[in-house]
């Protein structure tokens, strides 16, 4: 592996870690027994080092979701598209934490990023218009189909931050389990939707991912 | 106001509006014309302010969102709801965005947000079933009333992240309005479940929070 990969590889462990905010490029070097000085020389900073963690995100989640425009989506294609996405956003979790953050120190990753979120919002949409072909779900109107779009993608891109706030899991107690136990909840968004000859297999499909802990954790609400 | 006050009042602001991550105790102290010293005598540093602030954010919840178990719930009280919600995170939007950062940070604010969170949850849950007994959804068993109050609960909680980061608007273009546009997401979810007799009333209800812009904005999508 070369260098840059090595630094790549490296980066993105320890942002998923530790948190990115947590880890500096001295870190980074300290961790790879390269000098700051080397890091340096293939990367200008911890932004630029960002920038391309999220082009390989983006690549793979592009690679995951190709799509085809106006063809009918099987049921299992969907969980398959869905398993992949949420193994994506597992393997760069670092990345829907900070955001806010990075987009702020780095407009050309702003620009691109909202780039992405439109491309994905078109394939969650082309999704649903798929499974809508395939008769798994009524057909919906150009409305209807963008407003289930979004609610799909906030719930996928927030779900790892919900397991670790609202839940109270560290990272370590964070699975690739729990994470899939965000696929019952987009699931739950289309049940309505599902025409009744797909109904038990819809439903069936989804309880495979249905949380195994109390959900939210046990305990006292007040008032 | 006291000095105790007026730290709240600057810290609050200032997180708002850059972000706590790039606001230091003593952009704090200087921009309120006292010593780091003085600061220092009411907080020992800043996550003692942002879980003062989270108190605040939270008692202003708790007394939004008073609602009576097992009583019927009119669809414009649960507007009133959720506009008062929507006020409420514009108010500290700061919160939710460093989330992560401040619960790994602070215990004591990891076990009560995650107390925070499923007393939200189990208010949301009995809007819900209030608009089932006042016929407004039809009634949901157990696991669908979780499920979709989770739902709500994280388009909610990360819309103003969408609106900064998929839309790319910057802080200052948030606005009231932008924000509250989050309530016609979140009504998109109940939806399905409205009853004929309340659909019309509503979906008008729903349509004064519809998106003036393009949403997501007009891009060229990729692929």
């Amino acid at each position: 592996m070369s260098t840059r990969e090595r630094i790549l590889k490296a980066s993105l462990d320890l942002f998923n870690e530790k948190g990115e905010r947590n880890v500096t490029t001295n870190h980074i070097a300290a961790h790879l027994g390269i000098s700051p000085g080397n890091l340096y020389y293939h990367f200008r900073n911890k932004a630029d080092i960002v920038y391309e963690i999220f082009l390989r995100y983006r690549a793979m989640v592009e690679d995951y979701l190709k799509v085809p425009e106006g063809k009918p989506v099987s049921l299992e294609n969907q969980f398959t598209y869905l398993e992949l996405v949420f193994d994506g956003l597992w393997a760069y979790r670092f990345f829907h934490r900070d955001l806010e953050h990075f987009l702020e120190a780095d407009p050309r990753l702003r620009n691109e990023y909202r780039d992405f979120t439109a491309h994905c919002l078109n394939v969650i949409e082309r999704i649903i218009e798929g499974i809508a072909l395939a008769d798994v779900i009524r057909p919906l109107d150009d409305a209807q189909r963008a407003t289930f779009a979004l609610n799909t993608w906030l719930v996928v891109t927030n779900w790892m931050s919900f397991l670790k706030t609202a839940r109270g899991d560290s990272d370590t107690a964070i699975d690739r389990e729990a994470l899939q136990q965000g696929i019952y909840q987009v699931v739950s968004l289309q049940i309505p939707f599902v025409n009744p000859p797909f109904l038990e297999e819809t439903i069936r499909r989804q309880q495979a991912y249905q949380p195994q802990v109390s959900f939210p954790p046990v305990m006292q609400a007040r008032g």
